[in-house]
């Protein structure tokens, strides 16, 4: 099978102009096909506030009510989609920005009220793999956006990581997929205060003992169980790492490599 | 030839949200292959004032400068397009949101600066029709922001009547294109206090007499000529009337028709 790689870029990499130009072109050298997923970092919450929109998290992730859910679908799919798409395009590579809402391409349900009530954020559903493998077919790079949309045509706000997840998995079918999570830091680390502590392979075992020892941070543990849950659905491999190092986390030659056993 | 409808709806009909729902229900209806585009109205306006953005204004068009180019892509790429993609799904309807960057949609050059310097303002070179072709095919309903891209990969702001009479002219030769240009009025109105003065065929020489007579006013005159020009180049007919009436603008029972002669 042709090999893909679904690469996610989030946090430091959008929020600063230089790192997401030195990125976009790193990225672009990536051989072959390619999709890429970005999160919102920071600009939404920068956008909410000079709108007086007051933003709730609960453990990390955002509580999407009406009025952010506009300013998440304006910065993510309008600022920071065509952002990214225009600069690969300056790159050389044919970007077409997409979200979840166009051709169907994530559907999701709106997340049932538990304890906390998340508002306008959608657990996926399904992937459209067949507009994907149209696009990428006619040499096209999808950008996509962390936005999915339910049965009844409602936008609603997913996790960047688990979009990228959700694709990888539901093209591990028809592709070799390689599913990348870059961030701003060098992989996942054993010790946080130093960046040379990368633990290069990561299985369930490992996984495990570092989640005992906490030495896995609150971010890292949505990230790693997506990871898992992708190798476990089909993914070929799982690399996490620096943004700044792409060529290398393609190589296998820095980040840590999440795999089965 | 295959019939394809570009529509182009702007103004009122986005500005208001029961306009807009009843606008794309009346659109799902519209049968056959077409192609939504369109515009920002208020919208960017409103959003800039609240960000303290001051907007400027040359005879009815936007003078683009940075900020207000970051405004015009999260409102007119993200919000609006997004909602109508999304609105549109709600009616059955397979409508993935582009603006000119994706997929290099739009190609433009930075229109050049003259005695009035409209910023970040692109002039169309180009349509890429083959993607266009390619999402008709498979079902989908491109919906298209007024975004376009120069070949450096820089966003621009260009008018979504431009964009509409752009698409319709590039694509008439694979297609037997019809362009409808939706917005609050009647169609081409003999007397603008009066709804009911609707010109129901215009060509060239009713045009110019209209126009001599002053009775064209300001906003309808880049629309006819942008209609005139469409027809020039291979455009089979164009229609202007009220976005509420799509269903008889299409059948010709409605609106204002542009011929040739």
């Amino acid at each position: 099978m042709e090999k893909l790689y679904i690469v996610k870029i989030g946090g430091n990499t959008i929020d600063h102009t230089d790192n997401l130009k030195a990125f976009l072109k790193a990225f672009s050298s990536v051989p072959g096909k390619k999709i890429l997923v970005h999160g919102g970092g920071k600009l939404a919450n920068k956008l909410a506030t000079q709108l007086n929109i007051p933003q709730q998290m609960h453990e990390g992730r955002r509580i999407t009510d009406k009025e952010t859910l506009k300013v998440v679908t304006m910065v993510y799919a309008g600022d920071i989609n065509k952002n990214i798409v225009a600069g690969l395009q300056r790159e050389g590579v044919n970007a077409i920005g997409l979200c979840g809402a166009d051709g169907q391409l994530i559907l999701a349900h709106k997340r049932v009220k538990s304890a906390v009530d998340f508002g306008f954020v959608g657990d996926i559903d399904q992937i459209n793999t067949t507009l994907l493998k149209i696009l990428l077919k006619e040499g096209m790079t999808p950008v996509v956006a962390p936005i999915s949309m339910s049965k009844e045509g409602q936008v609603l706000n997913t996790n960047a990581d688990t979009v990228a997840s959700a694709i990888a998995t539901a093209i591990s079918s028809q592709y070799s997929t390689e599913l990348v999570f870059c961030f701003e830091k060098n992989g996942v680390l054993e010790n946080q205060e130093d960046e040379k502590s990368v633990i290069n392979k990561i299985n369930r075992e490992i996984f495990l003992r570092l989640k005992n020892e906490k030495k896995i941070f609150a971010g890292m543990l949505p990230k790693l169980d997506n990871a898992f849950s992708a190798i476990e659905k089909g993914v070929n491999k799982v690399t996490i790492g620096n943004a700044m190092e792409i060529a290398q986390l393609i190589k296998g030659e820095a980040g840590s490599s999440i795999t089965e056993a």
